[in-house]
């Protein structure tokens, strides 16, 4: 794969924020010629598949300032400077929604943005999940809601659910439903 | 939802570039407290999930420069300005392997990265491929590889697929299988 490599000629740092920074690379393209390329670059999330005992999908409802509206996810969060992504799951989990498990499992990861952002997201299935009380951060505000997996399909179906991680698990405990039967 | 809104104070304008730009905003937290915001504006994405008449899923190979590799995605592109996403979706199609479909289903849309950056991808289903030549950008360089379900399937366990459209791709044509049983 190496004719696809673009080289990097220079680095030009234009930001760097609590969350994100940004630079532009100039680089050779595989024919020879120049380009930039924006890069934002992101610490990594995680992000958690929470089905409790009544078979129940765990959901935030939070404000998204990109979007300018609250939206309903999974359970996630970054990840903080040398935490392991399964320490960072059961950290958010608890943060957010009050339930600890007593497994978390690793069920895959992707990059979300690879075009522009170099953020990863490790998703996790919390198993055997007991309840308790969520502490959020002081300036996190986030609304737990528990659905059926029927329920979560509708709200995918209309787009109440309307980011990539949540789809995706949603579609995995679907083919998970359909591979049992 | 009003209750978890964060209201902008003021705006301040990072970066401005080809394909995403940078804001910093000051907001109200439901609490009173001011925060900042990091925000990428970002125009948009197709992908497309294509299958040939054989049952091969269309990959495309791709050096994505914020992870510094290659990595196999479905095709996807950015909205230009003032495109509607199905004509995207059936140019970058066109553009990086020669395909054009009869139809174009959408399957579904989502946020990539709702935490930082307002980048929505609209995922289509092509029905009816018929082979042409590919026509990349001048300065665009893909390497086209067509894989069965079982072969996609291995490459999202051992995350030779590694992105979150071509993974839920997979996932999708997955779950299509096995409810048809």
């Amino acid at each position: 794969m190496t004719y696809l490599t673009e080289k990097t000629i220079s680095t030009e740092s234009i930001f760097t924020g609590k969350v994100i920074s940004l630079q532009v690379d100039t680089v050779t393209l595989p024919n020879g010629n120049e380009s930039k390329r924006e890069l934002v670059k992101h610490p990594g999330a995680v992000a958690v598949i929470a089905v409790t005992d009544e078979g129940k999908l765990v959901l935030v409802n939070q404000f998204r300032k990109p979007l300018e509206k609250a939206i309903l996810e999974i359970p996630a969060g970054k990840i903080d400077p040398g935490e392991a992504p399964i320490k960072t799951a059961a950290r958010e989990l608890k943060e957010e929604t009050g339930y600890t498990a007593k497994e978390l499992e690793l069920v895959t990861s992707f990059y979300t943005s690879p075009g522009f952002a170099d953020e990863i997201i490790y998703i996790y299935e919390a198993k055997g999940l007991l309840q308790g009380k969520a502490s959020p951060d002081a300036d996190e505000f986030v609304e737990v809601t528990e659905v059926t997996l029927e329920q979560a399909q509708a709200l995918v179906n209309d787009q109440t659910i309307h980011d990539a991680k949540t789809a995706y698990a949603v579609m995995y405990l679907l083919l998970k439903q359909a591979q049992a039967k």
